[in-house]
């Protein structure tokens, strides 16, 4: 999507491959919203380091990067042995593997990777192949994406004012996002419209990744405090609501996301404001049989008790962790909660929009590979 | 109530008088929970100012601050014509009328103090009755909440855990607080519960002020993030919910208070959790038709931009406002919201608890003087 450097807008991905150089070029998502930067990986065990520092974050992001990141390290061998290239091809997946342990994108990018590259004989072959799959999955990362965007903006008619938590934009993703795909492909349309972002403690993804997206992008939008959503619902100003979603169980419609989702959903039922999640199909968990099996991140106290960002209100300060709360008190920081199907209107997939219950029943055509019909 | 110095823990109002140097001092709250230091104001115009830069803030406190100041100020008056005393009490009371021009509390605490001065004769009786109405309005401000501790410490039972939000603590007033008020007496009374204390952005009055009452005070707490109370609540860990007011329509329920509390008490509808609210009287307002009557104030977007605290994760780092949002973006501030009866579970005042509803017919008990039965 736009990013603006000085005068200029430019379009960028969230990762790329330079292939004349055999390097990742990853946007530097630590630095923003105050400062944007590109950042090189030379090879596969730079690719995994960034993928652990959370250079780079977000589903299809990292799925995307560890898919290049193997193509990288496979690309560096040198030689044409192919039981040789073999035991290369293990160490890089496993070096890529490990670098965030828990999440299930890298993992399955890399094994998309893999089966593509059984189609060649020779070592040569193998490493085109990677290449050629690598692009592909990120590719069909944007593709899923823009899909959401369509079957998402007709909801969005002039003059809405639409809610959004936390961050599943396009830098969460390769390109687009999820929960912003209908507002870009609104803005296409011309529609206008404005967003508010929920700063979305602890974090703050919504006022530093959303709102930055959303300025490069030139879209209307106001950051709130999660507290303030109650009272715009309550005096009508706030007529939909649009997240992304970490799990979808696809036998119950139950969405796992960021915390303080739950509480926005709740919100809008009571209010009757139509409240969306937009997911790529690889985010449906289609094993459990209910949302109170799902495991709740509970992430450091440091997060709740302070926050991070840079000193003084202007441009160019200088990044700290500020401490706010009582020095003696402790945090619970639950980084997850659940929603249920009753509290959602629609989820927006790249198939279409689908009511929670209809997933199950739907599970054919959700299920498809990456690649859309 | 108590503070830690060190070793040793001292017992503190939030705001005193020292009549031996006609001064008054004050708990300096914005150098708080870093640090704890004590502000002396020599004459009623620092008196004033310690207003107008919130040295003290909160309905009682600031209250009992004005009192004390026109106290002060009055006695400062040499001679003995009284009629130019009168028109030294006028010049006194402007002063500390002007700094906080939207508050009620210190209006109605200096026409109390007013009231009392005209028993006296001379100017010397009418110094002396201004100091003892000063000393009066602060100790009825602390009878009033230890009575809503009274009324509400039967609430909690052992092994409860109880969300509040925002700060309606002993900061707030001269001491014990409002919504803080039934766990002190409870944790008197021998009982033992946890609180979770909202971090309540954007200024976070919970993460700060809140959690260091309560850390002082020995009580089992930890800080969350407003989004976490609604999974909390999901996973049954929460039992009841007490919160303060700003204002409190006697003729609806309706009740005004920090932004936020209108959500959690639509949470805790959901889930069957009782709702409580804890009020000196002093916030009724008998006059308003509607909540929607009441002005929204609509606060600086610095506020949701960033956050001030100290750098670092120790003690005795350096105070400063840390820029989280992205750059140009702007916000929405509201500071306060609207939560209507039907959510309230009962209001808990000095003469006992009430249905929301039951206020007005009880309007002749609610509307007794600042002097409890």
């Amino acid at each position: 999507m736009n990013v603006r450097i000085g005068r200029r807008t430019s379009h960028f991905r969230t990762v790329t491959f330079d292939s004349g150089s055999n390097e990742v070029v990853l946007i530097e998502q630590r630095a923003l919203p105050h400062s944007f930067q590109l950042v090189r990986t030379r090879n596969f065990r730079q690719t995994a380091q960034a993928i652990t520092d959370m250079v780079v974050r977000g589903a299809g992001a990292i799925g995307a990067t560890a898919a290049y990141g193997l193509a990288q390290g496979v690309r560096a061998f040198r030689g044409t042995n192919i039981r040789a290239f073999a035991k290369h091809v293990d160490t890089v997946y496993g070096v890529l593997k490990a670098a965030r342990p828990t999440a299930v994108d890298p993992v399955n990018a890399m094994n998309d990777v893999i089966a593509d590259m059984a189609g060649g004989e020779s070592v040569e072959e193998r490493q085109a192949l990677a290449l050629a799959a690598a692009e592909d999955f990120a590719n069909s990362d944007v593709e899923h994406c823009r899909a959401i965007g369509q079957r998402g903006a007709p909801l969005i008619r002039n003059g809405m004012r639409i809610l959004t938590h936390c961050n599943a934009g396009w830098l969460a993703f390769v390109d687009i996002g999820s929960a912003t795909a209908p507002l870009y492909e609104a803005q296409r349309l011309g529609k206008e419209f404005h967003v508010f972002c929920d700063e979305t403690r602890p974090r703050c993804q919504g006022a530093t990744l959303t709102a930055w997206e959303l300025a490069q992008q030139g879209i209307s939008h106001d950051i709130i405090a999660d507290n303030a959503a109650g009272h715009l619902f309550q005096r009508g100003q706030i007529d939909m609501v649009i997240v992304g979603s970490d799990r979808t169980l696809g036998r119950t419609g139950e969405v796992a996301n960021k915390i303080g989702t739950y509480t926005k959903a709740v919100l809008a039922h009571r209010h009757k404001v139509p409240f969306y999640v937009a997911i790529p199909l690889s985010t449906i968990d289609w094993q459990l049989k209910s949302g109170s099996q799902i495991p709740i991140e509970e992430r450091h106290e440091s997060e709740v008790l302070g926050a991070s960002g840079v000193i003084g209100n202007g441009r160019g300060g200088k990044r700290a962790y500020l401490r706010i709360a009582n020095p003696t008190s402790s945090a619970r920081n639950p980084g997850f909660d659940v929603t249920p199907p009753e509290l959602i209107t629609g989820i927006i997939t790249p198939m279409g929009i689908f009511q929670p219950e209809e997933l199950w029943e739907n599970r054919s055509v959700l299920s498809l590979s990456r690649r859309l019909a």
